[in-house]
């Protein structure tokens, strides 16, 4: 068998891409059933987008893009088109949005599928990974955001997970942080930048980078801010507290700012329905800290910790996207959503021991003892599979005794062995996998015992 | 809001490429469910592989595949990998299996996933489609090529499909073509390629093809078949009846041509298993036109035509090709499968009306009339989804007049009415939106009501 060893092709995958086998890819299914079964409840319809666009569509066009995505000429002389792989399924909707404007709105949707990016895979990221979004496009009501984080919850739930936090914020609180602590606006993005660091380098260090003069005149990332802005940084950071009390702090420190308080009062209308949902307060808080990057969100912004794992991030995210869709029609459509990460999230409950193990699909496995009972076994399989019973037929050439090891390895509860003279005498050897016991009996008797599970 | 003209994008898709819209993606997600369900019914494993490999991995490195597929270097610079979309869901499941050694054999997996193929946009066809494939990896038994049969047969049934045709051949007939005919077997693939012609150019254009002798030295098409072999060719071509009938013929077209003789077995068996199990011969056909491309199949071959419309070719098809995993791993591991061109054929449904109309995963929408009673609305539409009924929220700002034509449009069947008085009272109005009648119901009689839907 040993032949031709130098034209063979080793069958590896590229790095930071992987696949999934049926022990974790059954689990991985019901995860996917399990948060479409929750989208649709709360009403929102499938679409299917490509995983390849035009990347002037997709904004990867841009130089800052070039790196993190796969874009490349679809004809290799060439001469084709400017491609991407799509790299997440928001910029995807907006172009539908765009593209039929007849859509009935609000316009609910959820889709699942792949997105390319080209992550470190030396981190154990993926390259490519699931997401599974749902977004409300056309409405600005704060009942909205308010759905999106009960969906998010209710998800989670529904998937077993108990120990999570949803940590929500708003971006138009902190668009008040320049009038709130007195500084030039166009600072705003370094500024976030050097807050984002917060948790890498601590809050000494982020203030002295805060205050740091241009190395030179070229230097457009110092943002110089004078000692009473960094004092009140320290205190905007120094803001602490549960929920209401912390939103009464900010009430204080964003007074008079109205950008702000717009925010503030959007929150606090969130929790008022989070509370009157009875959605237990372990499971979300109002968390100033919460920016999800910069420029991309208007309003409300999610994310979801793994209390056991916050190592691993957030695990759905998402929030209120006002201006995505005016990239193409210039006319501005509300919108908010959330994305799960499947992928990290399997791979999160992989890690706390709570991934399901089931190894069939089949709840029966037949084996005919010989080749005169093939056509027999093909029978009782089609009549057990047409009473809802998923029947496999073992189609190895292996032994008997081959054959139960092969039906205990796949944890198939139930082998029916066909033996010439059970047959003959219209029966059948019913054998319990998990009780070890065998049972000889008719096909009524089988039909009976098989219909109890 | 028309500023900013200059820099709009237009949402425009690559030709070949498709959206889903709702309308469309509740039907074809039923249709996903089916398969799957049936899939899982024979004992199949769900798996999942990347849709970028290597071009090597994937044989697409050779000069004959370069228009055919998106095949690219990952780094835009040319330092990085080449590497190819998937173009079928077959080549990657060999190379999971010789990557696997320890899979459990037999190992009988299915796969959903999107395929990228250069197909010409002009022609209607698709460059990104979904297909949905069940194969068996590790058995030579002819059961198996069976259930590969059988399985296609309850798919499209499932489906509600009844006027359909698979019909079947064996690569292993066409293989004792030269030894019965007269030719050198060095001449086989451009005969079958002369042969593949039939439909098009007819009976005896095809014959005097395959009887021109070479323009030119150079010239290596030319299969210069003498006026025996052309006789033999021609009887060959005009063996016809229906099953039994036809294979009959067919063994004493083939006597004593061992390669042949044995594909016929192999047929009459898995026509006795069809009869044996009652699938009605309508729906089944054996047929020693279907040749599935050349090379690539090793035995029994597989198509599906939609008796309706025999013009979009082939929605199902596939069959047992023994040599695929060798590519890897040198050593020869039996396989047989078939494949759902799921995007074809519900283009076809489409044509033949069959399309279901779905337009809402709701069954309730809930309308508040005042903003007071968006919390009601949230608990409201909470229980509802907690007792499993579909609940969506209106989040739009249209008043009741048009909250009902939303209702209407999504045809989604009740609409619940929150009004301050009626709220009060205790009470919801159950707009039923066919029956186009109203009612005053408690929150007892609401749940009695809905629960009988």
């Amino acid at each position: 068998m040993k032949e031709k060893k130098t034209r063979r092709i080793k069958p590896e995958l590229l790095g930071g891409f992987k696949d999934y086998l049926p022990n974790v890819m059954i689990f991985r299914q019901d995860v996917f059933d399990t948060i479409r079964r929750t989208f649709e409840s709360f009403g929102f319809l499938p679409l299917e987008t490509p995983g390849l666009e035009r990347s002037s569509v997709l904004g990867t066009d841009k130089d800052e893009f070039r790196m993190e995505v796969y874009r490349f000429n679809d004809n290799q002389n060439g001469t084709g088109q400017d491609v991407t792989l799509r790299f997440d399924l928001t910029v995807p909707l907006s172009r539908v949005v765009a593209a039929n404007p007849e859509l009935l709105k609000p316009f609910k949707r959820y889709q699942r599928g792949s997105v390319w990016r080209k992550e470190s895979p030396q981190a154990g990221r993926f390259r490519e990974f699931t997401q599974f979004d749902a977004d409300i496009v056309g409405s600005d009501s704060i009942l909205s955001d308010t759905e999106i984080i009960e969906l998010m919850y209710r998800t989670l739930t529904n998937l077993g997970i108990a120990d999570f936090e949803i940590r929500f914020n708003n971006r138009k609180i902190l668009n008040g942080l320049p009038e709130a602590v007195g500084f030039d606006s166009a600072k705003a993005g370094n500024v976030f930048r050097i807050l984002d660091k917060l948790d890498k380098i601590g809050l000494e260090e982020v203030l002295r980078e805060l205050q740091k003069e241009p190395d030179n005149q070229f230097d457009e990332t110092a943002t110089a801010l004078d000692i009473e802005s960094a004092k009140k940084i320290r205190e905007f950071l120094s803001l602490s507290g549960r929920n209401r009390e912390l939103l009464a702090k900010a009430e204080d420190f964003f007074r008079g700012v109205s950008v702000a308080e717009e925010g503030i009062r959007e929150c606090e209308k969130i929790m008022e329905n989070l509370v009157g949902l009875d959605i237990p307060e372990d499971n979300w808080k109002f968390d100033l800290s919460v920016a999800r990057g910069l420029g991309y969100y208007t309003g409300p912004v999610f994310e979801t910790t793994l209390t056991e794992l916050p190592e691993i991030g957030s695990v759905f995210s998402g929030g209120r996207y006002d201006d995505l869709v005016a990239r193409y029609t210039g006319e501005k459509i509300p919108a908010v959503g959330a994305s799960v990460g499947v992928d990290r999230l399997i791979a999160a409950l992989e890690k706390l021991g709570k991934i399901g193990k089931k190894k069939s699909t089949a709840k029966v496995i037949i084996s005919a003892l010989s080749e005169n009972l093939s056509l027999k076994a093909l029978q009782l399989a089609d009549w057990l599979r047409s009473i809802g019973v998923n029947t496999e037929i073992y189609l190895g050439s292996g032994l008997l005794k081959e054959q139960i090891v092969y039906a205990a390895k796949r944890e198939i509860p139930f082998l029916i062995i066909l033996g010439e003279d059970e047959v003959k005498a219209g029966k059948v050897k019913l054998k319990d996998m998990n009780a070890r016991k065998e049972f000889l009996l008719t096909e009524r008797e089988l039909l009976d015992r098989l219909s109890a599970i």
